[in-house]
C-alpha cells in the first residue's frame, strides 16, 4: 500500500483486516491473468509495495503465479524477489527471463543480493553473480565467505565511515560529493587509521550540529561492535535489547567490515519467533503455507513418529496394569484425565523455561528460585485438582478409595510436570540441543509414564 | 555491554552466551549490596546498559532488589524503568524517593513516560506528571486520551517537520536553531499547510542534497501515514511489512500528531510473539518470571480446569465403552495412543494456522487449499501410521481385527486433526475470539473425543 501524497484514503478508518490483502483485488488480479489483459495487470499491481506484491504471489497457486509473472513481463522489483518465502522465490527465479533477473538484481544492496542466492543452487547463483557490476561482486563474494547465519552474511558492505577527527562540515561535504551512498543508513561510523570503528554518530545529530563541531563529540554513549563471525541470532538480540538502529561489523583484526541497520535484525528476530514456534509444536521450522502435501507430509511425519514411540512407551505402562484394569474398567476411564493434566501444565512450564532461555532471562542466577516456583505452582495447581477430581471420582463410581487414588496421583503428576517443564529445557539447552525442538517430546513422555504408573500403581495398591 | 572505544574488548570471540548476564558479575554485584559497599555497587553498574540493569534486577530476588536501590542511592536511569517488566516496575517505583523518580522521569520522551505510567495506579501516575515540565506533561496526558493499545499511546509527540516546500538548506538551517530534538529520529516529515502529512524525508538523503535541493524532491517513494486510533499490532504488522524506520502518526482529521519508531513496533512486534506462544500454551500471556507463585498459580488454574473439563468430556466418551474394554483390556493399554497422535497432528495443523493467521498470511484467497492441504497430509500420515500401529497392534496382541481397528481409528483421527486443526483457529478469528488462546482446548477435546470413540466404537463393533 503505497499511499504516496494521496491523503484522502488516509483519513478512512481502519478496520481489525488493516494491511490485509483485500480478497477482491487479488480477484481482480486473478482475472487480468485469466484474460491476459496485461496492462489492465500493470495498472492493478502499481500501487502495490513489494511486500505486498510477495505476499500475493505466495497466496495464489502455482500455475497462477506461472502466468502472471510471464503476464506482466519486462521489469521485476528485486525487492519482491527478497521478501518471498524461500521455496516461491526459487521457483520465481526459474521463471524469470535473465535480463529481467539481471535487471531485478542490479537495485539490490549487497545483503539483499547475499540474501536472496545464498540457498540457491550453484549455476543459479553464478548467473546473478554475473549480472552485477565487479564492485557489487566481489562485495557478495565476500560476504558468502562468512559462514551461513552469521552477521557477515547478514551485513551490507556499503558503509558510510569518517575518520574520528573530522567535523560536521566535513562530512556533509563528503557525502554531497558521494554519489554511491547506501539506501538506507541512520549513523555515521568513525574509525581510526587502522579503521577500527571508535564511535557512531546519528545523522540527526549531526544535522543539529554547526559545521566546526568535532563529529567524536556527537558520538552516542552506546556503542555495539558485532564481529563478523557472530551468531545471527545473537546480533537480533543485541539490536532488540540495546534498541540498536544499525551497528558497525568488525572482522577478526576489528576493522570495520560493513554495517547491519534493524531491518535486517527484525526478519531474523521474526523467523526466530517463528521457529520457536513451529518446533514446540513439532512442525518442520522451514515450513511455509506454500508447501507441498509431499514436503508438509515430510516435515511433519518425524515428529508423529516420535510421539507414536513415546505413546508406545506410554502404552506399555500401562500394560503392565493390565489385570488392574480387567477387575476396575473405571480406572481405564479415568486414567486420561491423570495423563492430560499433567501434559497440559508440563507444557505450561516447559513453554515459559524455553521462552525464558531464549531471551535469556533464565540465567543461572534465578534457576534455582524458577525451579522451586514451578513445583511449589505444580503442588498448589496439583491439590486443587486433587480435591475436584476425587470428588468426582469418588460421585460418578461410587469408590471412596478410587477418589483419594486419583487425588494422590494426580498431586505426583503435577508436581513432576513442573520440575520436568523446567528441568529438561535447562538441560537440553547445556547439552547444546535446542530445547524448543524437543523439550516437548520429553516433558509429556515423563507426564503420560509419570501419571499412567502412579495411577494405576497406587489402584493396584489401594483398590485391589 | 557499553564497550565505548574499548576496541580489545571487541576482539576476543563471543560464544553462545553472547550479551547473557555474566554469573559471576551479579554475584559481585550482590556482594556489594551484601556489605553495603556503595561505591564498589555504582562502580560495578557504571559500564552495563540500561537494559542489562533492568534484567538484572528481575533476576534477583525481591529482597535483594530493594536493599540494591536503596544502596544505588541518588540518581536512577528513566531508561532502566522503562526497561523492566511490569510488575517489577511497580515494585521499584514504589521504593524510589520521589525526587529521584521525578529526575528518572524527567530524561524520557513522551511515549516512554506513556508506557511507563498507562498501567500504574491513579496517585502514582499523576506524582510522575507532576514532575514534568508543563509541556511534556501536557503530551504525556494528550496521548493517555487514546484507547490502550492504540498507535497514540505508542507514539512520541516530539515531530520534526517542515513545510513541503522548504529547502534541504532551510530544515537544516531549521535544525541548527532548534534546541529542543528528540533523542532519536531517522525522518523529517512534509506537511502541508493544514498539517498534513505529504511526505517522509530521510536524514541520509538530506545530508547528501545541496542545500538549494526541495526537501519534496527527496521524499521516499513508499510512505504509510498511521491513524492515531490504529490498534497497536497493526501498527507493529505495518513496519514489519514495509520495513518501515518511523511514520507520521495522524488524528481523524488527518493532522499530524506524533511519530512512531521501529524500537517501539518492535517492542510491540516481540510482545506480540511472546503472547501468541503464552496462549498456545495455555498460560495466561501476562506471565512473566519475576511472578510470585501465588500470581502464576492463579494464571495457570484457569486453563487447567478448561483442560479438566475437556478430559472429563473423553472419559465420558470412554465409559460408554467400559463392557467392551471390560472384555478386551487392549483396548485400554491402545487407546491413549489414537487420542495422543491425533492431538499432535491437530497442533501442528493449528499451529501452522495461528501463524498464519497472525501473520496475514492465511486469507480467503486461499484458505480452501490450505484446508484441503491439511486434510490430504493427515490423510497420508494416517495412512503412514495406520500400517505401523495395525502391525503393532497385532503384533502386540496377537488380534489381526485390533490391528485393523487402530489402522481405521488412525486414519479417521489425523484427519480429523487436520480439518480441526485449520478449521478452529479460521473460525474463531471469524467469530472475533483470538485463535491463540482457545484453538488448542478445542482441537484437543475434538481429537479425543473423536479418537476415542472411533477406536472403541470399531472395536465393539467388529471384535465382540
Amino acid at each position: 500500500m503505497d499511499t504516496g501524497t494521496d491523503t484522502p484514503d488516509q483519513e478512512k478508518p481502519r478496520d481489525e483486516d488493516a494491511y490485509e490483502l483485500d480478497r477482491r483485488q487479488v480477484a481482480a488480479i486473478l482475472e487480468a491473468v485469466e484474460i491476459a489483459d496485461q496492462q489492465k495487470l500493470v495498472e492493478l499491481m502499481e500501487p502495490l509495495h513489494a511486500a505486498d506484491i510477495a505476499d500475493l504471489l505466495e497466496q495464489i497457486d502455482s500455475e497462477d503465479r506461472s502466468r502472471l509473472i510471464h503476464l506482466y513481463g519486462r521489469e521485476f522489483d528485486g525487492e519482491i524477489l527478497s521478501e518471498l518465502d524461500e521455496g516461491i522465490r526459487e521457483e520465481v527465479i526459474r521463471q524469470l527471463n535473465p535480463e529481467v533477473l539481471a535487471e531485478a538484481v542490479r537495485e539490490l544492496d549487497s545483503d539483499d543480493v547475499v540474501d536472496l542466492i545464498e540457498y540457491l543452487e550453484e549455476t543459479e547463483q553464478e548467473a546473478i553473480l554475473e549480472a552485477l557490476d565487479d564492485a557489487d561482486r566481489v562485495a557478495v563474494e565476500q560476504s558468502l565467505t562468512y559462514p551461513e547465519g552469521s552477521a557477515g552474511r547478514l551485513m551490507q558492505r556499503e558503509v558510510v565511515m569518517a575518520p574520528e577527527h573530522w567535523t560536521v562540515g566535513e562530512v556533509i561535504d563528503f557525502m554531497r560529493n558521494s554519489d554511491e551512498l547506501p539506501d538506507q543508513f541512520y549513523h555515521v561510523v568513525l574509525v581510526d587509521p587502522r579503521l577500527h570503528p571508535v564511535g557512531n554518530v546519528t545523522l540527526g545529530r549531526i544535522m543539529a550540529a554547526r559545521r566546526d563541531v568535532r563529529l567524536a563529540d556527537l558520538a552516542e554513549d552506546t556503542f555495539q561492535v558485532i564481529p563478523a563471525d557472530q551468531d545471527e541470532e545473537d546480533v537480533a538480540y543485541a539490536f532488540n535489547q540495546y534498541h540498536l538502529i544499525s551497528a558497525p561489523v568488525v572482522d577478526a583484526e576489528g576493522r570495520l567490515v560493513g554495517v547491519i541497520t534493524i531491518d535486517d535484525a527484525m526478519i531474523v528476530l521474526d523467523e526466530g519467533h517463528e521457529e520457536d514456534i513451529l518446533r514446540l509444536a513439532g512442525v518442520g521450522e522451514e515450513s511455509s503455507l506454500s508447501d507441498t502435501v509431499a514436503e508438509t507430509t515430510r516435515q511433519r511425519l518425524p515428529w508423529l513418529a516420535v510421539n507414536l514411540a513415546t505413546a508406545i512407551l506410554a502404552s506399555l505402562v500401562i500394560s503392565i496394569f493390565e489385570d488392574t484394569i480387567a477387575s476396575v474398567v473405571a480406572l481405564a476411564v479415568l486414567m486420561p484425565i491423570v495423563a492430560s493434566m499433567g501434559g497440559n501444565a508440563g507444557t505450561q512450564s516447559l513453554t515459559v523455561a524455553v521462552r525464558a532461555l531464549a531471551t535469556r532471562d533464565l540465567t543461572g542466577s534465578n534457576l534455582g528460585r524458577v525451579i522451586r516456583r514451578e513445583v511449589v505452582v505444580g503442588l498448589a495447581n496439583g491439590l486443587v485438582f486433587a480435591v475436584v477430581m476425587g470428588l468426582v471420582g469418588y460421585v460418578w463410581f461410587g469408590l471412596p478409595m478410587l477418589g483419594l487414588v486419583i487425588a494422590a496421583a494426580m498431586v505426583v503428576n503435577l508436581v513432576v510436570a513442573g520440575l520436568a517443564g523446567t528441568g529438561i529445557p535447562v538441560l537440553l539447552e547445556k547439552a547444546g540441543v535446542d530445547p524448543a525442538l524437543a523439550s516437548g517430546t520429553f516433558v509429556t513422555t515423563v507426564t503420560d509414564v509419570v501419571g499412567f504408573f502412579a495411577f494405576l500403581g497406587l489402584a493396584s495398591v489401594f483398590l485391589l
